[in-house]
């Protein structure tokens, strides 16, 4: 597969990598040295002084649109918020919002250090545009919801189907198209094996919400006599190209399935906070069976941001809260999870500050407060400093943001608020019908 | 008592205050005017145009030179990280260092929009002398710990009776001094009462631990018979002027007597995640039991910032999943908590934006990110947001921040950066002797 690269050549200059200065030299998209000596030419030279880098982040779950959605409604019960505010706002959302809403999360991803992330919503075609031309990497997923009718499902194979080949079609190595079977609670049996199967045909990613509150589990365990992990795994959704959200609610059996299938569960802590699950995941049994573990915000209405720094502290600290543990995810795995775990959960090879690993790079002030001082590069990032320290931004060596610019972000804002005037006087309309 | 005020008259055009574009005229470091009318001549005008205003913030529990231990270590089990690294670097801490420590807290916190704060440490007539530097308002204690020894005590009574007079010789009515009796495990009974009558005498304020871990109450249950808010209000400690740092492990009864009392509580969620301390505070039953509620973020070695936006987002996303309610203190009280409340906790009457009140306010760039969209300014301010929004900063109508730039920022960052240096060159020389 080709590197989405654009052509360029970067050096960076005197930056401090893990407690060095050092020099790097990204060629061809990947990072060709890092040290004392790279140097040479490039198109483009930053300046490293007075910057700290750290690889690039992967948010493993999010719906990137619902950014238009952002502090809409919140403090709400689960059930209200959706039902009275988020859905009958939602309905009236157009393919053009969401390519407006997902090129507002990629600026707000990029501002905070993103490089690529995992997305399921739907207009996903117009999601796929507007990645493109906001230069990041993503997975993306058509949410596949049937809710246990057939007529339903037959559309949301099409839907799902269209997608995969509208991205394939993009020739973008840094947009890949997944399948979304919502959760087990929205999709039937027939509608979830739909995926599996069609997933390993097409060598694709699956995305799917698990084991999110406990009524799911309950409900699920009700209803079929399993459990929801059990549900999936029949189904055929449990493999090595899976990413499960949540994973609250899970027991020890659920987490030895999830490793002995090689299935990556995004933790969510901020999401889970917000929307009281009650449960954090269980991330020190997942770690011992094996199972990948990578970090995701949720989509804008229930956490209300997508800065991956922010997550990585919610995780670390809910993590040593609920378990009792002032030591479980400490800061390097934290930051692990964010980087380089993410970026193999979506299938890509970046997230790692490393010779020869595309080039995902960000670069924080270290003359910040948050910044000052810095005996540990990595604990500062994880609890000191969130994205607004982030300065400069390397996806598969295109700079998406140099010394705080985003080129083209104004045009962002304007659209997304274009977008969002229009959302609004639509429901207002229909409200008033 | 006089206003600290630099005498400079200040005029806010355009900007937006709960959804209205207004004008805000500050006279004699007080809200004077707000609303469309509001104009007129002024020293400094500022534009507002592309900002929200939202009340300035007070961190009522913080270790402010503790900036200088951020990240030295973290992701150890609470005995071993007190006794292998802070203590051991803290016994090298001089008072220049706390000087240039609290500098830089004053720094961050202004950065991310605090005007005030609650500080227990010790050289404390340093910490003094860098409020007074960097124009914030304070309430400074010396942090008595007795350890049960009488000798200590008699010393710990005059380091209080000190700081309380070198303080009040400032004549800097933003700069107050308060007793700080460390907590029930440290002080013994006749230290307690004696900070209490202290206080009760000279009219100041109390800064206390209380009920921070479960440990904490079950000894003090068998040393003494009672629980740790019993310990406190039969030594006379539990006021008005009172300010308890975590009020985790509180029972109903204790809530009842913080409320009869008319204690402030100081939510520190942060900390207390970072910390595993396995209890959120009670804040549904400190609120019905008519305490006062307010937040802090604690020093920097337990959080790692002093970032009282995130503190808010910490403090309604705990509070939400500790007590299983996704309705528990929306948006709207944490910022009370935040900025009003924490005010009247510390004795000032600032942290409300209304006319006749101290000009304490903080603008935020309404054409970040996390603004957009903009349904409500306080829900962005709580759970998008974070202090990088921050843009400009007035403290009793002082302008210590205005659009990104601190006046100072530069030396204060070198000098603080010296002082790590030298307590770092003391510690590794103590070690290798």
């Amino acid at each position: 597969m080709k590197e989405s690269y654009n052509g360029e050549d970067v050096l960076i200059k005197d930056v401090e990598v893990q407690g060095r200065r050092v020099n790097i030299k990204v060629e061809g998209g990947r990072f060709a040295a890092i040290g004392e000596e790279a140097g040479g030419e490039a198109d483009v030279v930053i300046e490293g002084r007075g910057a700290v880098a750290l690889p690039g982040l992967y948010n493993t779950h999010t719906h990137a649109a619902m950014t238009l959605l952002r502090g809409y409604a919140d403090d709400m019960l689960l059930q209200a918020w959706l039902s009275e505010k988020i859905w009958p706002l939602e309905a009236h959302l157009t393919g053009e919002d969401v390519y407006w809403g997902t090129q507002l999360a990629c600026l707000e991803m990029i501002r905070s250090g993103t490089v690529g992330f995992n997305d399921m919503y739907f207009f996903m075609d117009e999601a796929a545009r507007a990645v493109d031309k906001m230069g990041m990497k993503a997975q993306l997923a058509y949410g596949f919801i049937d809710l246990f009718d057939e007529e339903k499902r037959e559309k949301e194979i099409k839907a799902t189907e269209a997608l995969v080949s509208s991205i394939q079609a993009m020739n973008n190595p840094g947009i890949k198209a997944a399948v979304g079977p919502h959760a087990v609670y929205t999709v039937s049996e027939e509608g979830l094996s739909w995926c599996a199967e069609f997933s390993r045909q097409q060598n694709i990613g699956i995305h799917v919400h698990l084991a999110e509150t406990e009524q799911e589990v309950t409900d699920c365990v009700a209803k079929t006599g399993v459990r929801p992990t059990q549900v999936l795994d029949r189904c055929g959704l449990l493999t090595p190209r899976t990413v499960a959200a949540h994973c609250c609610w899970l027991d020890s059996d659920d987490c030895a399935l999830l490793g002995d299938r090689g299935v990556f569960a995004s933790h969510n802590p901020t999401s889970n906070m917000k929307l009281a699950v009650g449960r954090a995941m269980p991330y020190g049994l997942l770690k011992e069976r094996g199972a990948g573990l990578c970090l995701g915000t949720d989509g804008c209405s229930s956490n209300n941001n997508l800065d991956m720094f922010e997550e990585m502290k919610f995780a670390a600290l809910l993590q040593k809260f609920f378990w009792h543990s002032p030591t479980i995810l400490p800061a390097g795995e934290a930051l692990a999870m964010a980087s380089a775990n993410g970026a193999e959960a979506l299938g890509f090879k970046g997230g790692r500050l490393e010779v020869g690993a595309p080039a995902d790079l960000v670069l924080l002030d270290r003359r910040a407060a948050c910044n000052t001082p810095l005996y540990n590069a990595v604990s500062n990032a994880v609890y000191a400093c969130n994205g607004g320290a982030v300065t400069t931004v390397l996806c598969d060596g295109r700079v998406l943001m140099q010394d705080g610019v985003v080129p083209g972000e104004a045009e962002v804002l304007d659209g997304a608020r274009q977008a969002i005037a229009g959302l609004l006087e639509r429901h207002q309309a229909s409200v008033s019908e």
